[in-house]
This record gives C-alpha cells, structure tokens and sequence, in this order.
C-alpha cells in the first residue's frame, strides 16, 4: 500500500504539512480560543489537544503497541496513578536531579533552556557562514566550523556550568534582542501541587510511569508466581514542565507515554527469543562515534553488534530489534529511523547504557523512544527507603552451597531492660543491618569496643541513634549452608513517547500527488489510520441512504471503522478530504449498485478502483485490514474499474 | 454463560471479596510499600494502582464503551490535556463553585466532610436505635427516625449552612473521638499547580474532561462539515482534591471518566434513534420521590417517561436507554441499578437537568454514570470571555424571513482623522456591539448626543473606552432579510466514572462454589474479563510445550488474549486461580492430546467440559468470544467431556 517512492515530493513543504494538520483538526493548540482572547494571561504552550483523526491514530498507535509487546509477551500490563507523593521521587532522585539548565535574558524577562540556546545560535551562525546571522556578519574560519559542529554533535553532554562556559567564550546572546543572559541555573521539571486539605502533603506529576511500576515489584513478582524474568508495562500521561516549549507536538508539557520494565537476573541478560532478531540491521550512531564529532550511520546485525559489545547485551539487543519492528509497523520510514547510544554526561542519573531510537523530521533527529539499562537503581534505592524488600529469591541451581555470612546478635536479656519500650526498634534495627555493614561494624566493635547504631525509626525520645557496646552486641562470621540466592534485579528499560512517533508518522506519510501540489496524501498504514473505509454515495440521493447505510453497519460489526460522507462536494473532493485523513480505502456506490448491488472499492495511494458484488467487496476489505490479502491479490477475484477521479465539482 | 442465580450466596461477604481483589491484585493502593515504611510523611488515601488483571479489565471496559458509543454513532473522539490555565475554570465557574463543605475537627486537627460526616452519624444512629452508637443511649423516638430518614433521603439537597445548621441541631461531633466540629466551610476540590519558570501562570489538573470538548467546538463542528446534533467524546483522567476519601475505589482523587458531549438545537431534542430505545423499561427514582423521602423504585418504558416529562426530553431518554445497555453489557447486575433524577440543589452550577446511573454496592448505592442536560451553559461563558463565537449558523427551513435589526454607522471619513492608529480598534468594537447593547446606546445618543464605548482592545494610549458623538455614530434600525439563524446548542452530557463502574461489575459478579466458600468465581462478561482463555496443561512435561505454545499462537493470531499456566499446581488449583481472575474459558492439554490431538474446552461458570479437536474448539473459542454462539450451540459439534474437578493437589 505504500506510495513509490517517486510519487513523493522531494521537498518537505512545512508549510503545507502543518496547514492539513490543522486543516483536518488532527492536533491544535490547547485553549486555542483563550489563547487569542484579549483578556487571557497565561501559558498554555507545549499543551496540545488531539482532533477527531489524531485521537483515532493515538488510539490506534497504543493499540499496536499493546498487541505488539503487552499481549506478544504477556508482559503484566499496570496502571499507576499520576499524582505522586514527594517522598517518592525524592528517593528515586528526580526532585534533585530531574532539572534542565536555563539561563535569565534580564532584558526581557525570558528564560531560555541553556542547552537550546547554544544549539540554535551556533547553528544559525553555521547556516549564515557568519559570525551572526547576517553574512554581513564577519566569516567564520574553518577552525570555528570544525569547533562548532563538534560542539553540536556532543551538546547533550554538557552540564550547566559548562554550558556557561560555552555562552561566555562564544558570546552567546537571546536571538530575540541580542541581550545577554545570566549562566545557566537549574530548573526542576515536575509540576508541583498538594494533596488534601492540611497543604501539608507535597506531591508531583510524575515525569515518567516507571516509579509506579517498580513500587509494585513484588506483587507483580507474586502475580507472575515468582518466575523470572518477566516485564510490566503501562501506557499513560507523564509531565514534565519544560522551560520554554516550542516545536509543536516533539516539546509537550503533557505527554502519552508507553513504558516497559523488563526485570532481569543482572548475571544472566540473556533473552530466550534473541534468536529472532539477530539478523535483523540497525542503523546506529554509537558513543565513540559522536565523541569523534561525527553523526555517520553504521548498519550491524543485532548478533554482530551485541557480539562487540557495541550493545552491552542480548536483552537490549532484542528490544531495539523489536522497538525498530514496532516503528516500521506504525508507518515510520526505515530511511528516517537512527540508534543513537547516549554519551555518559547525557545518561539519565539512573541508566548505566541507553540507546534511543530517533526519528527525523523537519526539526531533526527527535528522540521517540529510549532504551535504557537502569540497572538496579530503582528498585535499590526505593528497597533501602521503605525497608520492603524488592529482590527476587531463587531455589541455588547447584544446589545447597556453604558460605560464611556475618551475624549480629543482642543479648536479649540485657537489651529489654537497658531500652525497655525502644527494644524491638533496637532489635529491629540491627536485623536490617546488611552484610558489607555487619562486616564494617564488626571491626569497629572489635577496636572501640562500641558502636553508633542508626535506627530504623526514631525512639521514644525522638533521637535515632543508640550506642551498643561489646557486652550487649556481638558481631561474628558464622558458616552457612545457603540454599537460595537473593538478588535485585537490573531494569532494561524502553520507554515510548507517543506523541512523538504519531507526529514521525505524519511526517514520514505525508506526501502530495505529483500533477497537483495541492492533493495532500497521508500514506497511513492500514493498522493505524484513524477511519479504515469511506463509504461514498454518488449523490445525496435517497436510494443511497439504506445501501450505505447498510455498508457501514456491515463493516461496523466486522470491526472495521468507517464513515459515510453524503455532503454535497464532489466524489474528487470527498476523496480528496480523506486521503488528507489517510484513510486507505473508499467504496463508492451509485446507480449500478441500486441495479446490480456492485460496488467499487478505492486504493487511497495509487488511486485504483476494483468492483465487485458487496459480499466480495466486503471479504477483500476484511483481508486488507487484517493483513491477509494484499491489492494484487484481491486484483484477483475483483474486477479491474476505471473512471476519472474528478478534482473539483 | 451468567450463572444461575440459585448458585450465588445469597450474602456478600465483603472482607473475602476484598481479600480477592488484592489476592489477584485487581487494584491495591498506590505506594503502599512507602505507606508502611516508618519515615514516610505524606497523603496518600484515594489513590490506587491497577494490577495486571484490573488494568486489562479497565481497557476492556474502555474498549466496549468505545464501540457502543464512539464508534456505534460516529461520535467525534478527542483527547485535551488535564492541565488547565486558571482563567479557564474561572470562566466555567470551577474556580468559584467546585468545591465540598468541610468540617474542622479542632481536637484532633482532622477535617471531615460535612455531608458525609451528617449521613455516618445519622445512619449508625437509626441504626443503633439510640441517639448515640450504643444501645445505652437514649431510644430514638418515631418522630426521630422519621426526620432521620427524611434528612438522609434528600442528604445531597443541604448546602453548607444548612449542613451547620443540622449538625447543630442534632448534636453531630465526629465520631472519631466525639469532638464538636466547627461550622462547615468550603474547600475547593482542584488540584493546583503552576506552569513555566516563572510561575506567574496559575494552572488546575481537570474535574471533568467537559471544558477541553466545549473550547474545540468550533473546530468540531467544521469538522462534521457543519452538520449538527452531533456528539464529541473523551477518554482520560480526571481529578478532584476529596478531603478524606474512604471507601476504596469508589472515593478518589485520581480517576478514568469516559464523557460525551451531545450538541444539539434547544428547540430541537428529538433524536432520531430514539425508536430504538422506547421500550426499554428504566428503573426510575424521580425528584418528586426524594422530596417526598422516599426511595421507592418506578419502572418505567422511556416512552412514557418522556411522554410525562418525567425525562425532559427525547436525547436525555435515548442516552438514558444507552446507558443501561452499556451497563449490561460490562457485568453490571440489572437488579442493581437504578436512575436517580437529581434535586434542585444538588445539582452542578451549570445542569438544567441531571439523572444518575446509580449502583447498588456493599457501600449502597453509588453514582456512577451522570447524564446531565447542561443546556447552552458552558459555551455561552467561554464565548462571552473570548469574544469567539460558540455557535451554529443555519439556514432558515422556512426560507429567508424579514426581520428588523440595531444597526451602528460609523463616518469612516471622520474616524479615520479623529482616531489615527486606533481607527480599527473602534471600528471593530463598534461592529462587535450585540442588539441588546445597540438598543440600548441608540436611546442613549438620542438623550445625551454622545456616548462611552468599551474597546474590545486597549488603545495606543492605554485607555479602552472612546467617546463617541451623534456627528460620527448613527444607530437606527434597519429592515433585514434574514436567511440564516444563529443559535448556541445545548449540551445533552452522558459522563461516566470508569473505576466505579469497574469496581460495581467486580462486586456484581463476585460469588462462591456453594460446596466450598473458598472457591470464589468472578462471572466476567466474556467482553470484559481481563484474560478470555486460560491453557493449562496437565503437568509441565516437555511434551506439552509446543503444543500449549501453540495454542497460545493461534488464539493470539485470532486476537483472543490468553495465558499458559504451566506451574506445578493441580488443574484444579489453576482453574480455581483463574476462576478468581475472572478467565471465562479453559482448555485442557492432557496425554490423549499428544495421542490424536484433541483437547478439553471448560467453562468457568458451570465448570462444563467439552472436547473435540483443536479446530473445533479453537473455532468454538472463537464464536463464544465474538457472540456468535452459546455454550449450548458449541456442544453440537463438540462432546461432552467428564472428569472431576481437582480441588487439591
């Protein structure tokens, strides 16, 4: 069904693209109408509401993904909620660390997210040749060039002060005014609020689904009946309150995500399906590859590249395989799609590898999804936290195993009557104790012959600390016949933005018709588009209304969504509005049908036209949705028709 | 395939139901492992996560609501974002109105709704018999227990006042420590946050996903190509800041609403598919009965309901009918369900009329669906704030009628010197005058030979009025041939609490084997239930593998979900486990499967077995999935298979 590629206008026509995305309502500005109101004072940017077409290609898109990796993989499919309590987040290091640099233009009172504002004027400086905007501007030398592009091509990996060193040394300025900006300060992206009436409990919009699932580990683990490895997965809304959104749907205040958590032995990152992906080529950009300043593609078998190590490992091999079969699925041209591994600085606080799988458009190579090893962190820091335990206790394969293990005990006749009411949180406390602690304080007891215990909970006095000494507390190494292993386990992590790829998508489809500039296609996929079939009467003729009628029922119970349109317009026209929608096939009925009960179906890219009786029609129709027939073949049992598409009325 | 009555206990036993849900972790509260921990500060009540089970069941929930409503009447779907600037909600009355009485517990620095806190007491008190909660207390006379009844008949009719007022009539303290309370007072339910940097933009997480329809109505309408009634819908969360949400899933601050918005022309709410829904009979508890103190069911058909006006109109009846068809069809149990027509109070700021769906849960009954008349309401505000017309032009049926109208004349030779730049400003304030105003200033020129407009934009100078003298401004009225009318629609509105409904069906089909109370059965509809097959094969030698695998494959390729479980327990167990989760269908692989290939198909109800080949039962899945056939059809062509059930292993 895809269009060939010589149909395809070379230029990308930006202009044209975003008038049919508005035109046909596929997403638009939130509050649009305040927005332009005399009276409003607010910032509603980086906020989008999806029309009638972008919500049925969300729910479409959501609906392959689920089939593609929920239902593919029974992976354990949760839904947390949004409002998150501050604690949470605070533990997992986002209200820390989940911040973008920006800098204040005091002339204006304008932020500016730093790293943006390096990107845009070095680039419009490499654009112009210049020094500036202008060629007037003096000429930037070769040195400069090489330096800038090899600033572009790392300016991820920059953190804040260096990212004002950078704006010092090159004189960086607000493009809008020419004034200075003050170096670069955190900005914390979490939307803030409070929950219940007493103010007194802060909470945030969580920035990602993944907090949510790993606080649920253990009754996933339980639900799975204790098997490993396994993965949740949840498709929700995520916040992130960006400094200064700007390019459409790619930078959203408010966004739909689809995140998966693979839970995996860290000593066995094997996947039990690799085999069906390793053949499969990926177009990466890896690590060295960009600290070298360059951005050349490099074509690899998933086997190969996890064989050099190019990917750390089997289970991150599978899942970009399966994340670049999921993109083709949804209509993302392969010519358009990238792996690029992230550069140390530029590693989320908690991954230790990640690959993002990127799309371009006319903003450039967007990030659609990641892939991120985040090895234990998570369920470590938030196991430490609570004092829940988030591992996984397995049967030892070899079986029963001797090993040494430090001990603690308190001599419980002294311990009741020296902390009477704080015992137990005495007793409790040395019990959580871990092993490299245990080994630690064993040593300290033997020197001082006393040691300072943190407790797990504040004492009746309101200190959280005792002092226990040698008489009441020993410490020693005792043998051990270990029949399980306990471990955490580490996160492979690929997370979908899916605003993002359904903004690729129309990209990646749009095209227009070569004899008319003006005759937009949107080359959608089948499993995708928003509306499968349009039913289109000849004329707004009674004797059409029970025969599309009944067409559009028939289809309804097959599950095929469709839409009659019996307005006034001409048959060019009403197709040329849906091949705007994507929709990728039409049945027209007219005064044959009314005689003969044939009709006509319609091929939204090539334009061709097949008739048959309504049953055949209907079973071809069927087949293409469900990808069992394609046009060629159901060329066969319908008979080829032929009658000018009419562009005007 | 719903078992038959005589099978279900006759008592709910609400603690094994509850036991249940957290068991298979249909839903659990959010962040219980932080809830636990002895560090953790914060408000976490009325947030639940959803498990495996009760996340798939939501989705299939969504999913029948989406082809009952969206698809089944081409309703045009959209997605807003929850954040909403403040000047928004401000406009639709949120900001000012949505808001519950609360109660300051000063001893135990608690705050207690206040309705809610006056329905405990007073309930617990008819219940003990005595004017406190032990029979000790002093005897309720009749002429109490009547007014009791009478006050928590009409509960939801009190507003704040009225609510101290009977809480200091009647003594009500909380009954937490029997401390007085001080008067209520109101306590805004949105959540607030701010957006950007600079925080000086003020933004709600939504109430309800209404506004976000309302704002693109314009854009929705040119979308149906003008054409009017029609229906926008949306799916997604909502959120309400509750003041001290109990009572699980059915109080909380974080929730699905499913929503549709039905223009249509005030003087026009017939609908043209309401035949279809006339003798449908709806159980119904009136205005009239409440005020009167009582809550006796009427059944009644739609047609007469509206034909007594007792349903205000046509679409408010259809949708009523609708929405008890989709209530049937997720689970919900007909005896459970009624429509409460709201009392005058009760009603939100906006509703002209209001029914709820109402369930009967072990928390009695519980609002689950609204459908409220909220007549031109909302687009009248928003359009009066922007200055954007929210209307419908039409042409007039009777053909083009003369009417007279104000009209105002500028001197453009005059303005133009008089005002400079500010020109157009006043021209367009002039042209934005309505025949209200216009009426008006003609009088007022008339007496004073001058007046004082309001700019609809500040002017260079800042001012935002002008005067304006008899010499450039004429008003007079002027004869017209009008062809088109305008109108603003009203909005018929079907809003539905998707967790509620979820919790309601998991409630309504909740029973146990009678030989064994620990046998527990959710009867899932087969549309909703999270898993539809369940494969089990009798024990995990390896010679099953392949064939439970595929099994697995081929239902998949049919988009029938389903799950191998493999684990050591006995069939019995497995099926016990999955009768718990709801899993409509089993199929059994066993020795005579590897043999010649046959397999057993069970059905979680009646616990009936039959075989047959894998073809014949997987097209047997198939039919009973799709609705195509019953369980008594299926065993035309399938044997009847006998085996007793396994309790134990």
């Amino acid at each position: 069904m895809a269009p060939s590629t010589t149909l395809k206008g070379d230029q990308f026509d930006c202009a044209q693209f975003e008038a049919l995305v508005k035109r046909r309502f596929f997403f638009s500005e939130s509050f649009e109408i305040y927005r332009t109101a005399p009276n409003f004072q607010g910032d509603n940017r980086g906020l989008y509401d999806y029309g009638p077409p972008g919500c049925a290609l969300q729910t479409n898109i959501v609906d392959v993904w689920r089939k593609h990796f929920v239902l593919e993989e029974n992976m354990l499919e949760v839904d947390c909620t949004v409002i998150t309590p501050e604690t949470v987040l605070k533990t997992s290091g986002h209200v820390d660390k989940f911040a973008d640099w920006m800098c204040k233009d005091l002339a204006k009172g304008e932020y500016l997210r730093a790293d943006h504002l390096v990107e845009n004027v070095l680039q419009s400086r490499l654009a112009s040749g210049a020094k500036g905007t202008t060629k007037k501007d003096p000429k930037l030398d070769e040195a400069t060039i090489k330096l800038y592009n090899e600033i572009l091509a790392q300016i991820d990996n920059y953190d804040g002060p260096e990212l004002g060193q950078l704006i010092k040394e090159h004189d960086i300025r607000n493009p809008d005014g020419n004034g200075e900006v003050q170096p670069p300060i955190p900005f914390n992206l979490m939307f803030r609020s409070t929950v219940g009436p007493s103010a007194a409990a802060p909470v945030y919009l969580r920035p990602e689904t993944a907090q949510g699932q790993f606080l649920n580990f253990r009754k996933l683990l339980e639900f799975n009946q204790g098997a490993m490895p396994f993965a949740s997965a949840s498709i929700g809304k995520s916040y992130r309150n960006e400094i200064s959104p700007r390019s459409g749907l790619l930078r959203v205040r408010e966004f739909l995500m689809a995140e998966i958590e693979y839970y995996v032995d860290p000593d066995a990152k094997e996947h039990e399906r690799f085999h069906e992906v390793t053949s499969l080529e990926l177009p990466l950009l890896a690590k060295q590859t960009q600290l070298d300043g360059k951005t050349t593609l490099r074509k690899m078998s998933i086997e190969d590249a996890v064989k050099s190590k190019t990917i750390d490992n089997e289970t991150l091999g599978y899942f970009l395989g399966r994340i670049m079969l999921f993109l083709l699925k949804v209509g993302v041209d392969p010519s358009k799609l990238r792996f690029r591994q992230h550069l140390d600085n530029e590693m989320a606080h908690y991954a230790c590898d990640c690959w993002d799988a990127e799309l371009f458009t006319s903003h450039g190579w967007i990030e659609c999804v990641g892939c991120a090893d985040r090895s234990a962190y998570d369920l470590t820091v938030h196991s430490n936290f609570t004092g829940y335990p988030l591992t996984v206790r397995e049967l030892l394969q070899t079986g029963p195993i001797r090993v040494e293990v430090w001990q603690a005990l308190l001599d419980k006749k002294l311990v009741g009557p020296r902390f009477k009411r704080d015992a137990k949180v005495v007793q409790d406390s040395v019990e959580a104790l871990a092993q490299p602690v245990l080994e630690k304080l064993a040593a300290d007891l033997e020197i001082n012959g006393i040691i300072t215990l943190d407790t797990i909970k504040p004492l009746a006095d309101g200190r959280s600390a005792v002092e226990l000494s040698k008489d009441l507390l020993t410490i020693k190494k005792v043998a051990h016949l270990q029949t399980t292993r306990q471990y955490t386990p580490n996160v492979i992590e690929p997370s979908f933005g899916i605003g993002r790829i359904l903004y690729s998508v129309l990209e990646h489809t749009y095209w227009h018709r070569p004899q008319d500039a003006a005759r937009a296609v949107l080359s959608l996929p089948l499993a995708v588009a928003p509306t499968k079939v349009l039913i289109v009467p000849l004329s707004a003729q009674p004797q059409f209304v029970p025969i599309t009628r009944r067409l559009s029922s028939r289809l309804r119970a097959l599950g095929i969504s469709n839409n009659i349109d019996s307005s006034s317009a001409s048959i060019g026209k009403r197709y040329a509005r849906n091949d705007e929608l994507g929709t990728p096939l039409g049945i027209t009925v007219d005064f044959d049908t009314v005689v003969n009960g044939s009709i006509t179906l319609r091929d939204r890219d090539s334009t061709a036209q097949l008739r048959g009786s309504e049953d055949d029609v209907l079973k071809a129709v069927k087949s293409l949705v469900g990808g069992n027939e394609s046009w060629e073949e159901i060329a066969q049992y319908l008979k080829p028709f032929s009658t000018l598409e009419q562009d005007e009325s």
